[in-house]
Order: C-alpha cells, then structure tokens, then sequence
C-alpha cells in the first residue's frame, strides 16, 4: 500500500465499520424530507441498520433520546417539521447520540437556509450536502438551484474547513469525487456513478447511512468515509449491471446489501477509492 | 383435508375472497405513514383494489362513508393526521365500513400510544400489528425500539384476546407464524419472507390488504386471514426469485398480482399454511 | 404523412421539444401528493428534467420564480399544502412561467374541488386529468370516486373546451385514448398501457412531464402532446417486458430516459399515434 494521507483509514478500518452496521442494527430517526422516505429506509434497511421516521414534534424528542443516531434533511420543511428537527438535534446532543444535517438546497431558499444555519448550534457530527449546499450552510455561496450542485466539491473545500472549525464535527461534500474534511483531516473518495444523481433520495439516504456508520464508531470521520466508500462501491457494481435509471436505483439497493464487510474490503485494499 | 381448528377457513373459504377483491375493485381510504404511501398503493393496485390517501381532517370523515374500507396508520402522525384519522374512523364506524388500526410503533412512544388507544373507541374491525405494538395498544407490554418487534407473535396471544374483548373485531400479530385472534378463535398463518421484514411498507401494505379483504367478505377474520395468506405466499415465491431486497420489493409487487384465487387455493389445500 | 388535423404536430416538431428537455434539464417545482412524490422526481429525471418538491408557503413563490415551470397536483391537500398552492400559481404567472394543474379526485371531495377551482383564477397552462375530474373542475361532471376515471375521455371534450376557454390553455383529458384541448384545438393521442393505471402516480407524473415540456416550447399544445407520446410509448416498451404492474413501474421509468427524440419521433413518423 502506497504511503500518503495519514487521515485516510485503513481497508480494514473501513470494512470493521461496515461489518458492525450489519451486527448492531443501529436505530437511525429520520426527519427527512418527503420525497425520498422510501428509499431512505430501503438503503438503511439494506445495510443492516433500523430506519424510524419520527418527524413530529411531539415526539422527535423523546425518540432522539433512544435512537442510534438522527439524521436532519431539509429538503421539504415546514414549520412543524422545522420544530421537530430543533428538538430532534438538541435531545440528540444531550444525550451523546450522533446527528448528521443534510442542508438541502440551502442557499437558495430562505426559510431552510435560516433553519439549517439555527440548527448549527446543536453542532452537528456531520454535515453532508454538496458544494452549493456547504458554501450556502457556510455563508460564503451564492447558492445553488435546488438539489443538484452548479459547484464542484473541490470548491467547497475552505468553507467545510470553516463550517468543520465552528461544528467541530466531519462536513462531507458530495461530488464526483467526495471531499470529507473534519478539522484539518481530509479524506477524498472516489467513485460512484452519474446514475446516482438521475435516482431521487441516493444522495439524501447517504447521509441516513452516514448516520447508521457513525452510530457504530466513536469517529465521524471514519463513519463518513465507510457510508461514503460503501455508496460509491455499491453504485458502481449496480450502474455496470443497469445502465438505466430505474432499475438503477433497485440494483443500487440490491448491492447496498450485497456489500459486505469482506467486498468493501477487497475493493479499498485493490483500488485507489481512499485518498 | 387433515381435522382440526374449526376456525380455520377452508382454501376455497379463501380463495373466494381473493377472487372477490379482483372482481369487486373495493376502494380502500388510507391514512398512513409517509414512508409507505407508495408500496401500499401499489400493493392494493396489483391485488385488484382501489387506493386512495384521504387523510386530512376536511376530506377524512367524508371520504370514509362512501370508500370500501378505511386504513388508519400510525407511523408518522401529526396533529392534523391524529385529528383526520378519527373523524374517518367514526365515520367509517358510523357508515358500517369496516375499518382496520395498524399501531405502528406503539407503547415506545407517548403520543402514538394515546391517539391509538383513543381511536379503540371507534371499535376496528381489526387490529394488525407486530406483538409489541399489540401489547403496547392493550397495555401490557413494555413497547418496542420502533417498527420492529422484539417479541414473538405468540406473546402477545393473551393480549391479542383481551384486545378483541374489547373491540369485538379482530386481533392480527405479524410475527414468523402470525397469529389471529377473534374471541376465542384463532388461525395461523406460515411462510412469507424475512424478507418482508427488510422492506419497508411490506407490513404496512399488508394492514391495507386486510382492510381490502374485509370490504369484500362479511367476516373480518376470513378477510383478514386471506390478505395474510396472500401476502406470504407472494413473499414466497418473489424470494425465490430475488434474494435481495430492492428487487425483492418490486418482485414481490409482481407476485401479489400474479397469485390469483386459483393459485392462492392450491396452495393453501397442498401446504399446512393454515392452522 | 396523411392530410388530416392541422393542430396535429409534426413528429420532427414533438421530437425537437423531447431533445429540448434533454438538454435544457428544466426545474420542474412540483406540488404533488404524497403518495407520488419518489416516481414524479424520478420521472422527471429519466426525461432530463431537474425535480424539486418545494411545497411549503414559506418557499413556494420564492421558488415559482426561478423554477422552469411549476406543477400543482390537489391529490392530498392539507390547509398549508393549499396555501402554497395558491402562492405558488399566483407567482409562477407573475413570473410568466408555465404552470400546469392536476385536478385528482376533483368533483369527487369539497375542499379540494373549492380548493382547485379556486386555482383557476390563476390560469393554468395547462390542465391534466381524467374525464370526471375535468368535469368536476369544470362544474359539469358528477364526480368520480377517487382517481379512477368513471367516465371515457370523449365525454369531457364539451367540458374541456368550456374549461380552456375560461383559462386560456390546454385542457389534457387522460383516457384509452387521450384528448387534448387548445380552443378549438383538438389533438388526440392514441396507446399507452392499462399498467399506468395500475401503477400509482403514473399519471401525476404525465403531470410533471407536460410542465416539463411545457417549460421548453413556447406552445402549451405542444408541450403537453410531446409528453403525453413519450409516456405512452415508453409505457407500451415497458409493457412488452414487463407484464406485471411491479416490475413495469421501473421499467417504464427507465423507457423513459431510453425513448429519446430519435426513437420519439421513429415512432410517431411511423404509427397513427397522434390524430
């Protein structure tokens, strides 16, 4: 193995990870947005973990206390939802679980960018969004145009080392290569498929399986990085069986499971995915 | 045909009711989860029914006089959706439609477990849920993480018949054998999947089937186990095909469409399904 | 080609507006029920167009600015749902962007019949929706009883031409055979498969197509024929595959990234599709 970045983890490091996703079927509270519930929980499911969308406000609180870990998506907010994720990311905080925000679409929209940014205070253990998403939950984007990213993730990366500063936890930009800073560590991973952003919800469940990795160890940036490898190995053996976007997205499902400890193994220890 | 449980509905008992639901198109109002909205309705769509989410408090109540059969749901409540679903159950109730109570989660969390103990007053016509979920709905059990169930169906056998007690209908426990109650009687059912498990909305659509089911016949204990049977024997044979749980989903679709009233029968006169 | 309905397009004409989405990727700001939010984005998606689900009254007309088109579907309303409808139609024709109504279950159900005749004031590009539910919007039909079209599309032609008149655009009237209204315009679109019915949001994702369409020709006419002849022959490819309703729902999104401008316009040059 060639010598380089002492921030990247180990094949083996990578692959404990995903080895205890599918053991301890960590129990990840979603408050995500309503388009990609579905597929959110058929990934979590998929890996091994227990997805619970309890996205409420009278109960969001009370379940962050008990949950594995939370992960807060706002990509379709309204007040009541806005409310629940406050006191979703406060308990979860309080009580020492994990909680991932995925600012989306934030900077290009008011209301969400306000709520993103207030839920910076509950400091989350990681952000994941991608370029756009990052600078405009920094401050320093001009925004994008909804989900999908007019930046690369190279871009973003002196704001996810200032939002990371401030968080003090891992901001992970998506992109054709995925760059995941935590302080002044970097990782970049590699891979993936364009198929992955023509299937609504892969990107939104990767962060509900950063969640589930980073509810399994006690480094964010280790989890980040398994969720993000995993992802990306997954997609690429699902894009060379089903080239369309359909049933691409099933496929995608299909080696999320497929993916075990052993083959993400194989995959880092023969391939330049880690850098 | 071996002797035994005399509540135990014959295959063609059964079968009748499957062919019923293709014949008669029964249109099922659903106030459910947003994670399942999709699979149940396509889940009714591919067994012959009618879908239709009506759940919000101006429509619910209106809705439920004139829909077949109503599915109340409560895997992500709100106070609009809590205050919807009992106006459609006292509609439903009032109509003579019958209506079934699916308590997702139930007695892990403090909201959810009173919005569905007050809906019991409204008598479901079944009640389908995992054994915790039903011991936490009749209040002797110490509640589950979520959606899964950490006990098994037979242990909550004595719950399931207090349950019935009090709302005259029946008591359905999913589990690996799942156990019906009405009264005194009681049907199992065998097979399925684990599969089904590693799917979300499998057993959220099945609460729709049943509701399905019971529209069609006079006798909700025969509807209920007929959407059971269905369910497992689609699962069976979409495993067959497809081990994994993206394709398994979409495979077991298929197959709910696929086992008609003659292979449904034949299955059901060749196996020991039924007990 | 034969003589025949000089509002017919050419198949050069369809073809160009299908290339058009490819390239252009449109953002489609949708409004949508519940139940069809995952296949509407992914719909959108597999034809080239950008999906995104801002559907609340703080962002609403904020994003019907800058959004290529906008589409309003009524299938499950809540107050807040239909406020920012209204928001959101009133902005969109502020801005002059296209905006396209899907009246579900309309003439079926009160408030969402107020609710959608109400958003006529706002005048819609275009209008997409079966024959009961054009009559019930239009104040003519006695109403359906849900999604399911009681009535053929040749019964809704008075209606849809009264309609379109009041509003100034299309008036799309899904059926065996589909009937479209510009005016004294009348093109009629023939195939398709009778899985799109058994498939739920099929045909609120017609919905989001003619938005998308609409948002790259300056002819809602054309528009909405261009996306009504991609959905009906991507359905019969996805048909001739996939017989069941399960395993034809991915196909016919993933026909529906295949059946680009050449294979469109090959088909209509070759078939008596359009009339």
């Amino acid at each position: 193995m060639e010598a380089g970045n002492p921030a990247r983890p180990s094949a083996q490091q990578v692959a404990d990870v995903r080895d205890a996703l599918a053991r301890e079927h960590p129990l990840v509270q979603c408050l995500t947005n309503s388009v990609v519930t579905t597929i959110t929980a058929n990934a979590l499911l998929a890996a091994g973990a227990a997805p619970a969308m309890v996205d409420n406000p009278r109960e969001a609180a009370e379940f962050a206390q008990v949950a594995s870990a939370v992960l807060v998506n706002v990509g379709t907010l309204d007040d009541e939802r806005a409310r629940a994720m406050a006191l979703a990311a406060a308990s979860a905080r309080a009580a020492g679980n994990p909680w991932v925000l995925d600012p989306v679409a934030v900077g290009a929209l008011g209301f969400r960018t306000r709520t993103a940014r207030e839920l910076l205070q509950h400091a989350p253990d990681v952000v994941r969004g991608n370029a756009s998403e990052v600078m405009g939950l920094e401050g320093s984007g001009a925004g994008g145009r909804g989900v999908d990213s007019t930046s690369l993730a190279e871009d973003a990366l002196a704001a996810a080392h200032r939002l990371s500063e401030r968080t003090g936890g891992v901001v992970a930009v998506s992109g054709e290569v995925d760059v995941l800073v935590h302080g002044d560590r970097v990782v970049r991973v590699r891979g993936g498929s364009p198929l992955l952003t023509r299937t609504t919800g892969a990107g939104c469940s990767l962060g509900a399986l950063v969640a589930a990795c980073t509810a399994v160890t006690g480094d964010p940036l280790l989890g980040a990085v398994t969720a993000h490898a995993h992802v990306a190995l997954a997609a690429e053996r699902a894009a060379a069986r089903c080239p369309r976007p359909g049933s691409f997205a099933i496929a995608w499902i299909d080696e999320l499971d497929a993916v075990d400890a052993a083959a993400l193994r194989a995959d880092l220890a023969g391939t330049g995915r880690l850098a």
